[in-house]
């Protein structure tokens, strides 16, 4: 059996309806969410209350209160306030401090921890908190050290990873996505004020046109996600692409509307994984997959790439990124994305180092992912009722988390993306300047 | 006494005058050059012949010949020649095997070795050859063991090192470089066909408009050559400039020219080393400074510019760069530019991770810069009779091989130009896509 049987077999018998079902609790592990949940019984004392305005302190004195349990608040050192934290039990204010990059969230999840206000302005406000540079000392030891783990993607490990978040349902994403391509990485906004529809569409140009595609070239993706980004290079480039995905319900979905749009000699789409790419190709184009990938796997995917891609060829990988390396938010890699891991532009070079390619191009779209973030939000929020009837209130809870938080992280230059052209090292085949990007053939 | 005063002092009381007839001695040092130098009597055994042939195929069977100081010659495994490598006596074939790096370019400047026929063709193929993937075992190691040193450039060393390649007199570059603005760097051609002048300028416009300078501002140039750029900015855009350089001719010029074009109150010329850039400024940037520096000072550089670099404000630096870290070749950091080094991408994100910078883009410049080499060769063929009179034949030939062994390894793709565009990580001012770079305004 080949590896791309055994991971078919592994998804082999389940129920893609039973899962979407079952997603919210395979999702947010934890007792069941209790939003109406009573308050703590136990009285405030004057040491719970030194603590959370060490925690507004340790914080950088954002412009947010704290409620505890009996009702009372710590008050910001401006005075100015846009929103509070309400801690309903000493348990939460407690692992908040101990451990607040992993617990926090599942606290909010929970319902022990709430927020009044605006809760992304108010993870925005934290994060820049964060940055005017008060450190946790040994708090931010102890939080990294009980936080991180390292990440070894195997095969099997990856198909696990992608099934956990990406399978939750079609039906979800549907919600909350474009509708234009499903497409569930960051959009590209030529001009600001776009809708999300027309902003994923000019990122889907935008990247083909880094890449100057041809009709008739060979095209891999790998990580295709529902398959809408494969869907439009057939279709406007004329070109022909093999689409790889270990996400067993997104790969249905794909071949479902390959077939229905009528280009499926065109597209294929393949369940396995990018170390399995075969054959050789002119283009090979990744985006929202090396997030997933880890950085100990990069060596193999440059070597997957180099392998394959023919002379004269380009390629490009959109990541999310960072400026510095450390590892992932651990509450993110718990509980929405296991696996993951943003790669520093210095740990990205590990794929062309090994590939002997060059690197010709990179852009960073960072406040493009924040502003689709809040696009994304904004579609979550007015679909809450529908999302938690189809999951329940915890996932509901942790979603906007996720959304929001990731939002704060690329607003405030945590997080950053990347995308990078590279071709081979020794090929002068390349694209003069990158002017034809930017201006109408 | 300051470092800028030390700096000054060392230059002191040298007549630049005298220093420009006496460059070549400094420069290219060896034995007297004889072109006319006569052939060896030793007459030619089979094994001179038969690491002719091995010498050929280390190279990877480039289309090229071997002619050995009897007169005989070995010909390439194809039979295609574009010309050929004359060995005038056994020490220089012998010297050439042991390490070719480091020896051939002084037998070439010595006239112990010569080629008849295209010298810049030649050594494109033997770029190509070495590419095609014949490695040389021992060779290879024994190569690098002789030709590599650590590179520590302190403040001294990097003003000696300056003051050998850039002080051999500004009548010389001035034969050769572009008559705009003296640019000793990678132009830009936005058409491929452009005049080495106009392309100059389009490079200065360019990276004008990916720092989006606005009038009023303040910018600070590390490693400002003769000043062209500098004025440029001020001339255009309407900032106000202080240009750091340590090469004492570069800055004398700067001087004059800035006070003949009437805008000494706008762009000031400072005899500094980077690492003394004081007050803060809007704008940081650096164009071909960068491969002077040393990978050991970059986290020094990035502390520079984040301690001067104000919210808002913006930076770019160009540097030749690698995709894969080596040391420069030997024979160039030797003759031509001690202390240099063209880093890869990973190693100059120490600048950028150590001064809490993002990255925003890099676009990599590789074949403008063997364009601008081949315009550079071609003025510097049309004056050798006056290079020749100004220093001697060592330093025509030291030069020549410089110039076209330069152009062929940004050909074959083992240089790269690297164009890197940051700001510091937290800030929200960044342009909002690269639109404004191609499109007028």
């Amino acid at each position: 059996m080949n590896l791309r049987e055994q991971a078919q077999n592994r998804r082999g018998e389940q129920d893609s309806q039973a899962f979407v079902h079952g997603g919210s609790k395979a999702y947010c592990a934890g007792s069941p969410v209790q939003p109406s949940r009573p308050l703590s019984s136990a009285s405030v004392n004057p040491a719970d209350r030194w603590l959370a305005k060490k925690l507004l302190q340790h914080l950088g004195h954002p412009a947010m209160r704290i409620k505890l349990w009996d009702g009372r608040t710590v008050l910001p050192e401006s005075g100015q306030s846009l929103g509070t934290v309400h801690f309903r039990d000493r348990g939460a204010l407690y692992q908040t401090l101990l451990n607040p990059e992993l617990k926090w969230g599942d606290l909010y999840s929970d319902g022990r921890v709430d927020v009044e206000g605006d809760l992304p302005g108010l993870l925005d406000e934290v994060y820049r908190g964060l940055q005017r540079g008060q450190r946790w000392g040994w708090l931010e030891w102890l939080n990294g050290a009980l936080s991180n783990r390292a990440i070894k993607n195997t095969l099997h490990r990856a198909a696990d990873n992608i099934h956990h978040h990406y399978d939750i349902g079609n039906d979800f994403y549907r919600l909350w996505l474009d509708g234009a391509a499903m497409q569930y990485t960051c959009a590209y906004y030529p001009e600001p004020g776009m809708e999300l529809e027309a902003a994923q569409v000019a990122k889907m140009r935008h990247v083909c046109r880094k890449l100057q595609l041809k009709p008739g070239e060979k095209v891999v993706e790998a990580g295709c996600g529902w398959g809408g980004f494969a869907l439009y290079m057939a279709q406007n480039y004329d070109v022909r692409v093999s689409a790889y995905n270990i996400s067993r319900e997104q790969v249905k979905y794909a071949r479902e509307r390959v077939r229905a749009e009528g280009l499926a000699d065109r597209v294929e789409y393949v369940l396995d994984d990018y170390r399995n790419v075969s054959g050789d190709f002119d283009v090979f184009v990744s985006i929202g997959m090396l997030e997933h990938v880890g950085p100990h796997h990069y060596p193999v995917l440059g070597q997957v790439i180099e392998r394959g891609l023919k002379p004269g060829g380009r390629g490009l990988i959109h990541s999310i990124g960072r400026n510095r390396q450390r590892p992932i938010n651990a509450w993110i890699e718990r509980r929405i994305f296991p696996g993951a891991y943003p790669p520093t532009l210095r740990e990205m070079m590990s794929i062309f180092e090994s590939g002997e390619l060059s690197v010709l191009d990179v852009e960073n779209l960072r406040l493009h992912y924040a502003r689709t973030l809040d696009a994304w939000l904004q579609r979550f929020e007015a679909h809450t009722d529908e999302v938690r009837a189809m999951m329940d209130e915890r996932f509901v809870r942790c979603w906007r988390l996720y959304l929001a938080g990731s939002r704060a992280a690329f607003t405030a230059g945590q997080l950053q993306l990347f995308q990078v052209l590279f071709a081979k090292e020794h090929d002068n085949a390349l694209p003069w300047s990158r002017a034809h990007v930017y201006t109408d053939a």
